[in-house]
């Protein structure tokens, strides 16, 4: 596996932050030509998702989403930190998406990129991006 | 890695469509002996998911749920396509699955099985099935 | 790949139980130095999740919000076994996780850790590390 890390700037309690095209730059630097290719979260109250990167309203729309639902979550949480919604959005979304490599570049459908899904900002983040040959 | 696509079918707009034996298939011709595969969606409201493949009740239920979960939202989506819902279901279910391959088979539990999980349709759909040698 | 299945005794019907240190020792057993983790359930009724595994009330928190999302669905169920809450949030979650292998030891951050999400319990369940090349 031959890895990359980026750093993330995030700006709201819950967001999700294109980074598609750094994703795959990474991977062209990484220059396996054929395989497979893991981005990760370090973190326990980000994830990592694919989805549509083009009408930026959707990820407008899925931080909206994020916020409603733990909103009508009848719950008490425990924990001191007071993220708890935070480490839930994180599990539900993923912790890291798995992308095939094909010819040296990621293999993404036609409307699909991928997200750092920030549910407790604003932070710096980091992802890591590893590929393998396969 | 090598990779096999195939075209599904769906006929509502939350439905859990059993790909289990096509995978299967798929595996057993791409002929690899042990691995992983990583079996994916190329869309952005259509997820694959690994749940019961046996009693037809669990993939109803699931699109119920989905439907019931969607519906409890008191949120306004601003997505023009006004299918956000669909985007966010798939970010939760994920837009891939990846399993083991022992013995040139699907290595699959007991009652495990794959779907398509559909959220925009009726619609024609891509899955990609992808085998590495490790 | 390499792999090692270890059981893990559950006590709740909803329990996140931690198996950071087992996955770890599993990873250090098969011995491989650089390459990738694939941490997986073979149930359909129980999940595997990254998570914070250091303040032991983050578990509990995701356990009563799992209960709370699922008490908090209008929705009437069909399948005969009365469990697809379980089917669902299995999914949600999902069946597997993949993390790094790096010198020979999981590339975990700082405060992630590896958990094993019963959704049906109390139960003795199977959780199977493999570890590839890369």
């Amino acid at each position: 596996m031959k890895t990359s890390d980026m750093q993330v700037r995030t700006n709201d309690r819950y967001e999700f932050v294109t980074i598609t095209e750094e994703v795959k730059s990474a991977v062209k630097e990484i220059g396996i030509e054929d395989g497979f290719c893991i981005i990760s979260s370090t973190h326990t109250t980000a994830a990592i998702t694919v989805n549509e990167d083009y009408d930026r309203d959707v990820p407008r729309d899925l931080a909206a989403a994020c916020e409603t639902l733990i909103g009508s979550l009848d719950v008490t949480f425990h924990h001191a930190e007071g993220n708890s919604d935070s480490h839930l959005l994180t599990s539900l979304f993923g912790q890291s998406q798995h992308l095939l490599v094909r010819n040296g570049e990621l293999d993404l459908g036609r409307w699909q990129g991928i997200f750092l899904a920030e549910f407790d900002g604003p932070r710096g983040r980091t992802v890591r991006v590893s590929v393998g040959e396969a």
